[in-house]
Parts: C-alpha cells; sequence; structure tokens
C-alpha cells in the first residue's frame, strides 16, 4: 500500500524512523503519531537523550565496552578476574553474559565478527587489541563467545591462531541442546556437539 | 533477564525508545545500538525531524488532518467533491483510504472516538466542528469510516444524533467478509453483515 502523506514534516520524521531496522513504514507512522500526541517537552528529551549518546559515548580504553568513562565499569572492578577474557561481538552479549551472574573475568569486545560478505576483515575488529592485551602476560584463559555461525566460527579460529603463539588458554562457550528444549526437535550439529562435549553428572547437578 | 547497561547515556537512550509504544527494552537497545553505528550527522538528522515536526505540525483548520499549512492539500484541492465528507477517527485512516483511491470525497478528522474507560468524551473529539461544517448546508452526505468496535459503534451513534437535525445523508462504509477471506473462518456477526448488506452482482463484478 502506498502511503499519501498529508504533510513533509510528516513523512520526514517516518523516513527518519523506518531507516531503523525491523521497523517499516507503518509501524514508523504509528511511533511518529505517538510521538505527536506527547508533550514537546517529551519528544525534546526522545531526541535529545540520543544526539547526547552518540555526542559523548565513550568506548572503554580496554574492553572497547561502551562506557561513560575511559574504563567501563567492568575493566574498572578490581574483585573481578583480570586473567579470564571473554571475547564477544558487541555489548549486547556483554549485557546478556553479566546477567546470567556465571562470569567473573573481563570481556574483550570486537565489534563484530570476520565477514568477507559485508566487508569486515579482522583489521576492522578490536584483535590486534586482544593480543596486545594476551601479550601482557596477565591474561591465563580467553573464552570465545562468538555467534555459532559461520562468521562466528570463522572469527574463532583467526583468533586461536593469532593467540598461539602465547602461554594462553583458548576456550569455547559450550554448545548443546537449550534448556527447556526437547531433544527429538534439536538439530542433528547441536545434538552432536552436546554428545561430544558431555560434562560429569552428579546429585548436585541442576538446570537453572 | 534484567540488563545492566554499562553507561548512563546508553540506559537514557534506550528507556526513551522503550517508552514508544510496541518497543520492549531489548528491541530499544538495538536499535540505539544501530544508531550508535551511524554517523552523527544522521542522528542529529533523525533527532531534528522528530522535534521539527512536533514544533512546526499544523492541523488542518477544515478537516483537523495533519497538514503543512493552514489548510491541507484535499481540502484545498477544488477537483474534490465537497458534498461528500468521511469521518474518520485520525489521519492513518485518511492515508489509509486515500489509498485506495475510491473516495473522492473530503475528510473529518476525529482525534479518536468517544471511550468512557480512557475519558475520552464527544467535546475531546472534533465533533462540534463537524455538525457546524455539516450546519453550512453544503455537505451532502457523511459517511462513516470509524473503527468497528464498541467505542467506534457508540460514536457513530453519537454523530448520528448529533446530524439529524440537519438535511444530510449518513452512511457508513460496509462490513462484510474481507477480500481474500474464506467464509468458514469468518465471525458470525461479520458473516450476518455481509448477508444482510448484500449487493446485487453482474458480470462487471470484480474482487480487486
Amino acid at each position: 500500500m502506498s502511503l499519501h502523506y498529508p504533510s513533509v514534516l510528516l513523512e520526514n520524521a517516518v523516513n527518519e524512523f523506518a531507516k531503523l531496522p525491523g521497523i517499516g513504514r507503518k509501524t514508523a507512522l504509528r511511533l511518529v503519531l505517538h510521538l505527536l500526541r506527547q508533550d514537546v517537552s517529551q519528544v525534546e528529551g526522545f531526541a535529545q537523550a540520543l544526539v547526547t549518546l552518540k555526542q559523548e559515548v565513550k568506548y572503554c580504553r580496554s574492553c572497547h565496552n561502551i562506557s561513560d568513562s575511559e574504563i567501563c565499569g567492568i575493566c574498572a572492578d578490581r574483585s573481578r578476574d583480570a586473567s579470564t577474557l571473554c571475547v564477544v561481538e558487541n555489548i549486547r552479549e556483554v549485557m546478556a553474559i553479566e546477567s546470567t551472574s556465571q562470569f567473573n573475568g573481563l570481556y574483550h569486545v570486537l565489534g563484530g565478527v570476520i565477514s568477507p560478505i559485508d566487508g569486515i576483515g579482522p583489521s576492522d575488529l578490536q584483535i590486534s587489541s586482544l593480543e596486545e592485551r594476551v601479550r601482557q602476560g596477565e591474561v591465563k584463559e580467553v573464552v570465545l563467545a562468538l555467534s555459532a555461525t559461520m562468521e562466528g566460527d570463522t572469527t574463532n579460529f583467526y583468533i586461536f591462531r593469532k593467540l598461539h603463539p602465547y602461554n594462553v588458554k583458548v576456550s569455547i562457550i559450550a554448545r548443546g541442546v537449550a534448556v527447556g528444549d526437547e531433544i527429538e526437535y534439536a538439530d542433528e550439529i547441536t545434538l552432536g556437539r552436546s554428545i561430544l562435549n558431555r560434562t560429569p553428572f552428579d546429585e548436585s547437578y541442576k538446570l537453572k
């Protein structure tokens, strides 16, 4: 359905919203009309929050995560184990892993994965700075937590080779049947992985 | 999953996005991170388009549709039939009906429907200005095109009574089985309506 906008200002605002991923023109219109019903101050607050973020955002000098300061809260936290680095694609994975409360080391945010089809090579990612962190000698283990995709795997191998000269253990998060999933519906590669990587079971084992 | 934001600026921007209807916190984060990857000028353009719209938007003095000028393009168009008014809730219905190319009259945008539960009464809507347009005598037919909901029906009856003293025909858009729908899955009220309001059929009849 082609839409006839009664106002150029309206159309501009819809066009801007429709540039966002997963937002079609109809959703964009609904969001813009919602904002139109709010006070001017609320719309300005919305706009200002985005501009301020973009203008003032910092990236942690150490792990490259988004931060309000030179060194992010996680890297600055002395209670965390600086000998274990978890390598992730971006800040969303940091937040997801943090919310599990199962990891007490530090992170290294690559900013993506190697993807020749999208023109993203190793030099576009924070891989040499990872190598530099490892070279300094404090890191004992690097945990790879990238997407289980072709690109993620390529990146895993690349990092593994780069870190090979150093005395560092490289591990990868477990692939297996997700908690809550039924075995019969798991794909065969995942199921195969979960059998190969089976772990000892005792009475203390709980799915939580 | 509760999320730990590594940056207050980021959290503010996510909070603003998450206020929009249908946007949860995870989607909001995805959108904000997308904007973060754009140029400053693009983020500023996005913010500016919204603020400009809110500050400079006008509503047509005649039909109350969103407009860039005092009188909107539809009301100003002399080739349109000013004797037929289509009453709609808001601008989205104007755009939807315009895209059908089946209506050549003018519109009257109520700004909503009567909904006591949301505290919206007749005086919150553009009903008295509709009565005033009809009172001036040029309008011959008022087509009601409100939602087929309890609130839409209430509003239809209210408008019908308000316009009763005037010499104007009041009609309502057809309710029936939607094009592409299968009869067996239509609800009984819609199906009943479509039987009551059956229309003559001949060789020229086409679903388009």
